[in-house]
């Protein structure tokens, strides 16, 4: 696939897999901006992280997403999409790398457990402008018109300025209708630039007995916001707003290097 | 599980499985600290990121690891069995979380793909003082001592110092043995804090064809490092050095949000 002149190509990639209506939504938006190379998991792959497949080998297949609309899907994860896509489709770098529309939230600390971010971590990697982007409405036949809004503003931003170096964003978009006019107060009410919420999952895990006698357990939990930021993704979405949360990969810990170096490691 | 006074219970996992023998001499190596709980997954896990199982139940079973070292196996992931630890063996937080040791580096970038690190990442979302271990040397049969040994003085530090608060460390040893005198050149030099170098993979897909006439994919890559530093872990570990690198999962890259406020998103 080579570069048009003129013409930004944009690689597609979600984790909920390439059947999700959420990803169809996201290409058909990128195609009012550039050039689509659609690439996504065969199957669902939603909590996996920053997972790469590196103990079986990865299949890749042409499928026709939806009219006029061609991709690929890979066995692999998210991640391993993004990979493919530059060394087996592209054959290169894209100028945009976009990830979702998920289906359900990645704010605050879900951005860890995430493939739909991880992918969109995997194009900053590689020097990519990348967005991931979740739509707090878990439901299948969501209204994706206030995502699809939101998605096709914020990529044309990153396509005309860029994002500094090993910087990504985290978007995420309240499960509200557009603003109609302005006295709707049921509707998005803009966006807003935030920080990452301090607030995790409160596990518990639900211990059935299967057919055979044997116990196993389901992952359930709570989510908990112990964050009374202002500044904060939850914050934002909580009051109407789409969250962004510029992302990095560098995790040093930087503040905490003087802490570590009285440590005494001699004995 | 019940905590004994005055003596720490420190949770051991890692991503190798819990028939790795880095896992064993990790727990070995603990023991000699506190009370040990092993959860390690049943199977490899390497390259599993942040990965959590979602979409099917979790079966756990004791084991005996070593003679008098009892520990369980989890069918899910790294991140999986510190979250099951917390909530159906030891019912609460242990004093320490430690993860490894793993075979082969968690280095730079790696720190995002290791399962290894994820667990530790997890424990430190517990708000567990936790660290993850990686030895440069990826034979089955490698002697141990090295890691063995560092494992114990970083652990001791950790017990007696806590971490700060929302980090976690990074610790990746070199395929060295320990300095027996002075004049050794050829091994360990001692311990360095360092930041997360700047280096990436660059991948390459191997292509082939299964007997059936259809081709698969297999992922390969080379470690490219682009960061002159001396402060880094790759730079420690390329001078004989541990490296110590305290991580966040607060992935807000807050420098970037001034930049972005500058957008224009309400068109």
């Amino acid at each position: 696939m080579k570069k048009k002149k003129n013409k930004p190509l944009i690689l597609v990639t979600n984790d909920d897999g390439i059947t999700a209506p959420g990803l169809r939504a996201l290409a058909e938006t990128m195609q009012q901006l550039g050039d689509v190379v659609v690439v996504a998991p065969d199957s669902p792959q939603s909590g996996m992280g920053h997972a790469i497949t590196l103990n079986n080998p990865l299949r890749l297949e042409e499928v026709e997403i939806a009219e006029g609309l061609k991709g690929f899907q890979c066995s692999g994860t998210p991640v391993d999409c993004v990979k493919i896509a530059i060394d087996r489709i592209i054959h290169g770098k894209p100028d945009l790398c976009v990830s979702g529309i998920n289906h359900g939230s990645n704010s605050s600390i879900n951005v860890i457990y995430s493939g739909t971010m991880s992918a969109a971590v995997e194009g900053a990697i590689e020097g990519i402008p990348s967005v991931g982007f979740s739509f707090l409405d878990y439901s299948y036949n969501a209204n994706l018109a206030a995502p699809k809004h939101y998605a096709k503003i914020i990529a044309s931003n990153v396509l005309r300025h860029g994002l500094q170096q090993g910087t990504l964003l985290n978007v995420n978009i309240p499960a509200l209708p557009l603003l109609k006019n302005n006295s709707d107060k049921n509707s998005i009410r803009g966006v807003k630039i935030c920080r990452q919420a301090n607030a995790k999952w409160e596990e518990e895990f639900d211990e059935r007995v299967d057919p055979n006698h044997r116990k196993y357990y389901w992952l359930t939990g709570k989510f908990k916001n112990y964050d009374k930021g202002e500044d904060t993704d939850v914050w934002a979405l909580s009051h109407g707003y789409v969250s962004i949360v510029p992302v990095q990969f560098d995790l040093t810990a930087h503040h905490a290097i003087p802490f570590l170096n009285k440590f005494r490691f001699d004995s």
